[in-house]
């Protein structure tokens, strides 16, 4: 670990900078100059004056978003600040190109007012065919992602919160296939109610389960303790009857449970009073809420985590590279619960139902096939909703 | 030039975007993964945490600058907007990188309120090195420039005015080493006084020139018809008899003629009106003032414009590429007026004073030897006035 610090620094010394920004136009001659820049350039100019359509086909806008950031909630790091989140956003670019062909560039602010971030990126919209959101704090990340993508005609996105989601449910459809468990009968506990746990919760409803009960640092959340709207609305829904208690006495009888939380916060016993044949999802990072073995000793028939040394790596670089590849080859403007849900279903289909295995219920994070298949998907979907310009 | 036309919209078309992102990381294995993101790039967010000027060992942002316009002066096609104008600003980019090995992006903007635009871009300082502000008409880009400068601690550059200015008065400097002339002693005429007209007598006067008379489509500039504050200094400093009349009027006895206006405006009795040996810079695109070969048959010594297929072009892909090279190299924060004093003075040293002909003032647009020699220049100019980081 110690190792990989070191190795991770002195990385990042020798690249200063992961990203490169190159020329797809040559410039060897004065004519070269005369094409690529004045006077020719003029002429695309004109073209999109008459008809803004016709940036798509003359400039990148329509493979180019940002990541944007304030640095309010990075990693497991805490508020650092858009300047030392850097590196992530950088990171998150290099995976937006390598995995998904997205050029990205990171956008890392020095302000965190709900407003005056979402003036500040509404206003670059002519540059971006979409925006990535990433590492905002909840309930911030909210409002920001709502207000953004109700004054863009691009994909807003916040990864953090949609991303995961769409891998937890990718990787629950196919737990459902090999327990044999039904989306209506399963009871789904949370362990932590924040952006990411919301937006599962949220795409795990529209997906069909109908029992889902979420708990945090303060236990079961109800009417009482809901510390914002979501979480009052995810309340009202999944524990009408205002239950209240712990962690482990939501855990009673539940058939999955689902970790965004931290670390070594469910005991074996936790699971050993779940349903028959539990799937256990512990995501917190780097310490799992319990560890995939020490789920399995307790009973769990499936479990995953965060971690590339386990198997069944709940890893959101499934989702957005290939989810974003879809919604600009679709120009959509935004993107639906509808492509969520699209990309998920393509990501899960992946393993052909007679290889799923207890320890392989989601492909590996870097399996080539995913590119093409969620992207394929997705853009279908935007099509399908007519969520796409020109529509 | 119809097919330059041609061949410039198939050439966009073929590109669809002049840029691409690219990754320095590799992207194969899990290991890579872990080192250029989770869980290895926490390291480098912490360092800079700790100490925010490892951002620019730990990531590309001491490389890596904005070329930002609201398109309300692109070119010569006017208020066109920032969609419109993406182009040219793809375009920039790329001479930034061919030219200068700076990275650069384009941000285009759906405003143009100054002050909106202002704190838009100043909310972004910690991803970028440096701001390029293009196509901006005048006088907003001096507000923005001066409101973004004194708020960011990065340099701001506006190219339509400092590039420009920078590459006009190397390519004099060799004129006046040429024709034999002293500065102290020139008149100094410009048809012009937007942005680049008002930057160019500025930097003309910081390197010594006493006499400039400035005129547009109102005539010689005075204190009376003044359009803004930075027309009425350069009234009072360069008209103090408050001298009236048309450009006509104040040519006569001019040594040098300095235009950014509109084509046509100068006929060849105005350069015969002109002092011995006169200067001809005649930079109005793509028509200029008067034409090269008018105005050496009118009796100019020295003539240049802003034409590739004309000798003595003044262009400023001269002077940005390799100043913002200079600048990024010594981590200045601002950009000096000694800074481009010393970008013009290194731009014009690269012709040797014996080489020195009527048509060859100012060396080629894509001379390879610009880069180095103009960025060394800045650089330790830069160092020597104290403007960089950890001075």
């Amino acid at each position: 670990m110690a190792d990989q610090k070191e190795k991770a620094l002195q990385a990042h010394r020798e690249w200063q900078g992961k990203l490169d920004v190159q020329s797809k136009a040559r410039l060897e001659t004065k004519e070269d100059l005369a094409i690529a820049y004045t006077p020719g350039v003029a002429e695309p100019c004109l073209k999109i004056a008459e008809n803004p359509e016709e940036a798509y086909l003359y400039t990148g806008k329509g493979n180019m978003i940002a990541v944007v950031s304030d640095g309010s909630a990075v990693l497991g790091l805490g508020n650092i600040g858009g300047l030392a989140g850097l590196p992530v956003m950088e990171g998150k670019c290099v995976l937006f190109k390598e995995l998904g062909g997205v050029n990205a560039i990171p956008l890392v602010l020095n302000i965190q007012d709900t407003d005056e971030i979402v003036n500040a990126i509404a206003a670059l919209e002519p540059s971006f065919g979409g925006i990535n959101l990433e590492d905002i704090s909840a309930p911030r990340c909210f409002e920001i992602e709502k207000k953004l993508q109700d004054r863009m005609n691009i994909p807003v996105f916040h990864d953090d919160q949609h991303g995961t989601a769409c891998v937890v449910l990718a990787a629950l459809i196919n737990a459902l296939k090999f327990t044999g468990k039904k989306k209506e009968d399963c009871k789904v506990v949370f362990s932590g109610a924040g952006a990411a746990g919301i937006a599962i919760a949220k795409l795990l409803y529209n997906y069909g389960f109908q029992h889902i009960l979420m708990s945090d640092i303060h236990g079961i959340i109800n009417e009482e303790n809901a510390m914002n709207e979501a979480q009052l609305e995810m309340a009202k829904k999944g524990n009408p009857n205002n239950q209240k208690g712990t962690l482990a006495d939501a855990m009673k009888q539940a058939d999955i449970f689902i970790g965004v939380s931290r670390g070594n916060l469910v005991s074996p016993e936790m699971i050993e009073s779940m349903n028959e044949d539990p799937i256990v999802f512990a995501m917190a990072n780097p310490v799992p809420e319990i560890s995939v073995d020490e789920a399995k000793k307790a009973g769990a028939k499936v479990a995953g985590c965060g971690r590339s040394d386990f198997p069944n790596q709940i890893n959101n670089v499934l989702i957005f590279p290939a989810l974003f590849r879809g919604a600009l080859d679709a120009k959509a403007i935004r993107i639906t619960e509808g492509m969520k849900l699209a990309a998920s279903e393509a990501l899960a289909d992946l393993i052909d139902p007679k290889d799923l295995r207890e320890d392989y219920v989601i492909v590996d994070a870097l399996d080539p096939r995913v590119k093409d298949a969620v992207a394929k998907a997705v853009a279908a979907q935007a099509k399908a909703e007519g969520v796409v310009r020109d529509a």
